[in-house]
C-alpha cells in the first residue's frame, strides 16, 4: 500500500466561509429520550412541574412531559457548533428564544441555521456572526427557534470537508406562537394544585431574588452534557487544545449553554415552582466564563407582568449568574446585577457575572 | 422602575419550624424513568436480577422491572429535604424502611412527611426531629415508607416562603406489607435460573462477609445523583456553602442516601445476586462521612433466616461501610464493626464507619 | 450469637481456574434501555446516523434505533469480567467482533463465555487465556459476538464461591452473519439524506485521517460508564486496590473497552458520519493503558474498500488513539502509527498509542 492523502478535517466556519442568507442544515439527527432528560436533570435541579411529571402535564392538556425547553435550546445550539461556531472565539449573544411546540421523548430531532448577517470588526481580524436557528421533530414541527451571536476569525477554515448538498429550506418563524397548543386555547387550572410556593400573584415588578443555593460545577459532569447535546467545541472537553492557548481561561471551559441552565435551575425553586411554560428568552449574554469547580449562583429581578385572566400570568424576569459569591453580597458591595454588561460603563462592570437573559414565563396563580 | 423588595427564600425548617402531628406535602413531583434508574446503576453495581432484568422481573409476576427500593427511598428521601432537612445538621437515623408495592418506570412520585416527634438536646441549641415519609405513585399507591430521624438547629428559619396550603392526608402505614402482591402470593421458583452465588441455604447465623472490591467516589457522580434525586441541601453540591464553615468537613460532603447506595451494592455480588425482594431496613445510621475521593467498602453479617418452604427464605443482615480500608483490616486490628456505633463505649469506636443498617431480604434457595 | 465464619469472596479466575472447552455463563441479567444509551452518547461523540436517530433507522428497515454496537461490546466483555478477568493484569486482543442482530433498547441481555485456548508464559508466572464471548437477548438472538484474549497470573482464585451450575451451551458463531436482517437483503438509499461529509467514494485506499478534536477523560464519567456496563474489575473505581500496587498507573485505569469508545467517536464525524452499520472489529490492542485527565485522539488510515452496487460499499480503516498529543504530531516526528505495535521492533515503538483496531463498515455512497 502506498502513502496517500493525509486529511486533517476541521469544522466550523471562520468570518469568510459564511454566506449571508445562506441555511447550514446540521448534520446531527437525534432521538432525544429519557436518559437525555436524566442527565439534564442531574445537573440542573429544575423544579418547573410541566417538564417533570407526566401526570402534571397530562393534566395540563399534553400527550406526555414535554421535553425540558432548555434541554431543546441546547440540543438546537450544540447541533448548530459543528457548521457555526466551532471555530468561534466567543458565543455573544441570545435573541428571541421560542418553543412554540411541545417535544416529547422519543422525538427525532434535526436542527438548521441560517445566517442572517455578519459584521467585520473595527480591527478586521474578526467579526460577529448572526444565525438564526430551528430545531424541528422528525415531522418538520418547530419546537425551537432562537436567533444567536457569536464572535468569529477572520478568514477560512482550512480542511473543511464540503457539506452535502440540500435543498432544504428553514421554515420561517415569524408566525410562531410562544405557547403551544395545549396551552393557547386557555388553562384550566382547577385540578392543578399548587405545590411549590411563588405564584403568580406573589411576584411585584421591581423585586428581587437572590437565590440562595449555588452549585458547584463538575469536570466529567459539564463534559457529559456537551457531549450529549453533541456540542463538538473541543474548548469543552480537549484539555490539549486548550493547553496550546487555544482557551482563555488555560483550560476547558464549561459551554455556555450549560452555564445557562445551570443559573436557571439555581433560580427555579424561588420563581418556576408555579411555571407553566417558558414563553421566551431573550437579551442574553455570558460576560465571564466559567471552569469546573466554579459555584454558580443566581438572581432574579421583576421586570413586568401581565394577568391573563384565567388563573394564570405572564411575568417577565431578568436572570442573572454569578460565580464564587452570593448575589447577595455583590448586592451589598454596590455591584449593579440587573443592568446589562454590555450597557455599562467601564468601572461599573464586574467580573462576576457569567450569565444574563431576560426571561419571561407563564405562571400558575395563587 | 423603582427599587423593590429583596428576598433571600430559604427551604428547610428549624426545629421551632416543625408542628408535631403536622404533613408537609413535598413538592417534588417526578416522574422515574429509564434515564434516572441509569444514573443509578452508573454508580452503584448492583447484582439483585428483580430490578435489572425486565425479562426476570416478569418470570416472578411483576408487570416490568420495578424500580429498584433504594432509588425509591432516596427520591423520598431526597423530595423531602426542602421541607424538613435542608437546614439539617446530620441526618441520625433510618427506621422500619419498606417497599410495599412495585413502582415501574413511568411512574410519576409525590412524596410527604408526617413529624412523629421532636425532642431538644441537653444544650437547647439543637434537637432531633422525627418524621415518617411515604412516597406514592400517581395512583396514590404507597410504594415506599420510612421514618428518619435528624438532628436540626434551635430557631426558625428566616425567609421561608409560606407552603401553599394542602389538606393532603398521609396514609397510615400500619397494614402496609413488606412484600408486593406479585410476590406475596408465594413464588414460582421453577423456572428461575440462579445466575449469582449465594442463595438462601448458603448462609448461616454468623456468617461474616468481607465484601473484597471498593468504590472510589467520583466527584461528578455524588452531584449527579444528589440532584436527580432533588436533593436540595446545599453541603452536597455548593462549594461556596462548604467554605463559609457550614460544612463539618471544608468541603462538599456525599449525600448520605447516596453512601447507602454505595455500600449496598458493594455487597451485593456476595449477598443479593440471588435476592427477589428487599424486605425491610432499620436501625441505619451513618456515623462518619464522606467526600469525593474517598474509597468505601462494605461488609455484611448474617442476623437471622427464616425458610419459607416454597423455594425462598427470609435472610437478615447486619450491613456496613467503611472508608479508605478494607473491612477485614479492621476486623484483624480488633475493630468491632458490627455492634452499632452508638452503643458502643466511646474507646470501642471507630471513625472507619461510614454506615450501618440491618436489612432483610427475600431469597432464593439453590 | 457466636462468631461465625468469616468470607472474602473474590470473582475471575486465574490460569489454573480455566477449563479449555468450559463455557461460563456471566450471571448479569440486564434490560439495556434509553437510560444505558444516554450515558454511552454523554461520553462518545458518535456520528452514526443508524444509532442516533429512531426516524434514521427506520428507514432502513429496523424497528427502531438498533442499541450502538460498541455499547453492546461493552456490555458483553464487562458482564465476563466476574468469570474471566477481574483478576487478570491485562487485556490483550479483541478478535473477530461482530453484530449479527440488531438490539433494540427494552431488550434484556445476557452473557456467555468459552474457553477456546490457555497459553503458559515462558516465565511460568502467568499466561494467556482465550475465549469467545456471546451476548443474547431475551429471546436468545445473537446480538453480539467476539473473541479476546488476556494476561492471567498462575494459581487459582482464593475464596472464589462454585457457580451455579448450569447446563447452557454456547451457540455456534460460524455461520453468524456480519449484517442484521434489515440490513442484508440490500439498502433502499432512495430516501436517505446524506447529512454529514465523508460517504463511500471519498475514501481511498492509503488515505490517512488525522482527527483533529480530542476528549479528555473524566474521572466520574469512566467510573459510571464501567460500572454501568457490570465491569467488576476493582483496578477501574477502587482506588484503594490501586494503592495496594495492584495498578501498572498507581492509580484507577479507564476501562479499555471505553478506551475503544473514545477513540472510535473521535474518529466518526470524519469517517462514520455515513455509516449504516459497524461490519466487524478485528485485531485489536490496547498498548499503553489510559488514567483520568488523558486526553486521547485518533487516526484512520484506509486499508480497503469493496463497492456494493447498491449506493454503499464497504470501507476498512485502521483505527488508532493516541493520549496527550495530536496524531499528525506523531507522524511529523516520524512515528509509525498504523503498523500492530505487537509487529514492530522495540525502537519503533511508540509509547503515546493507547488503542489501534482494524474497522469494517457499511457506508453510503454519495
Amino acid at each position: 500500500m502506498t502513502e496517500g492523502r493525509i486529511f486533517t478535517p476541521r469544522y466550523g466556519r471562520k468570518l469568510d466561509d459564511f454566506e449571508i442568507g445562506a441555511t447550514y442544515v446540521h448534520p446531527w439527527e437525534v432521538t432525544v429520550d429519557a436518559g437525555t432528560l436524566a442527565l439534564f436533570q442531574g445537573s440542573f435541579l429544575d423544579a418547573t412541574p410541566t417538564y417533570a411529571s407526566e401526570a402534571f402535564a397530562k393534566k395540563l392538556g399534553f400527550d406526555a412531559r414535554p421535553v425540558h425547553p432548555l434541554l431543546l435550546m441546547n440540543l438546537g445550539l450544540s447541533f448548530s457548533v459543528h457548521d457555526v461556531s466551532e471555530q468561534a472565539i466567543a458565543h455573544l449573544a441570545y435573541i428571541d428564544v421560542r418553543f412554540p411546540n411541545a417535544c416529547y421523548l422519543g422525538d427525532t430531532l434535526t436542527a438548521s441555521s441560517k445566517v442572517l448577517g455578519k459584521k467585520l470588526s473595527s480591527k478586521g481580524d474578526k467579526g460577529v456572526v448572526h444565525v438564526r436557528t430551528v430545531v424541528q421533530n422528525q415531522t418538520g414541527v418547530i419546537v425551537c427557534a432562537f436567533e444567536r451571536k457569536a464572535l468569529i476569525r477572520t478568514g477560512a477554515v482550512e480542511g473543511r470537508p464540503e457539506d452535502p448538498s440540500s435543498d432544504f429550506e428553514q421554515p420561517g418563524v415569524s408566525d410562531t406562537p410562544s405557547l403551544p397548543a395545549a396551552l393557547a386555547a386557555g388553562v384550566d387550572t382547577g385540578g392543578i394544585a399548587r405545590r411549590f410556593a411563588g405564584s403568580f400573584s406573589d411576584f411585584e415588578v421591581g423585586d428581587v431574588y437572590c437565590h440562595q443555593v449555588g452549585k458547584t460545577v463538575g469536570e466529567s459532569e459539564h463534559m457529559q452534557l456537551t457531549l450529549l447535546m453533541r456540542n463538538s467545541h473541543p474548548i469543552h472537553f480537549d484539555e490539549v487544545y486548550c493547553e496550546e492557548g487555544k482557551s482563555f481561561t488555560g483550560t476547558r471551559v464549561v459551554y455556555g449553554g450549560l452555564v445557562f441552565g445551570f443559573v436557571a435551575s439555581l433560580a427555579s425553586r424561588d420563581v418556576s415552582g408555579n411555571v407553566l411554560w417558558d414563553l421566551s428568552y431573550d437579551a442574553g449574554a455570558h460576560p465571564a466564563g466559567v471552569v469546573a469547580g466554579d459555584t454558580l449562583f443566581a438572581a432574579s429581578k421583576v421586570l413586568a407582568k401581565k394577568d391573563r385572566g384565567d388563573g394564570t400570568g405572564e411575568v417577565t424576569f431578568r436572570l442573572v449568574g454569578v460565580k464564587n459569591t452570593r448575589p447577595d453580597r455583590l448586592l451589598d458591595t454596590g455591584v449593579d446585577l440587573f443592568t446589562p454588561e454590555r450597557e455599562k460603563g467601564a468601572d461599573a462592570r464586574t467580573d462576576r457575572k457569567v450569565f444574563e437573559i431576560t426571561r419571561t414565563v407563564l405562571m400558575l396563580d395563587g
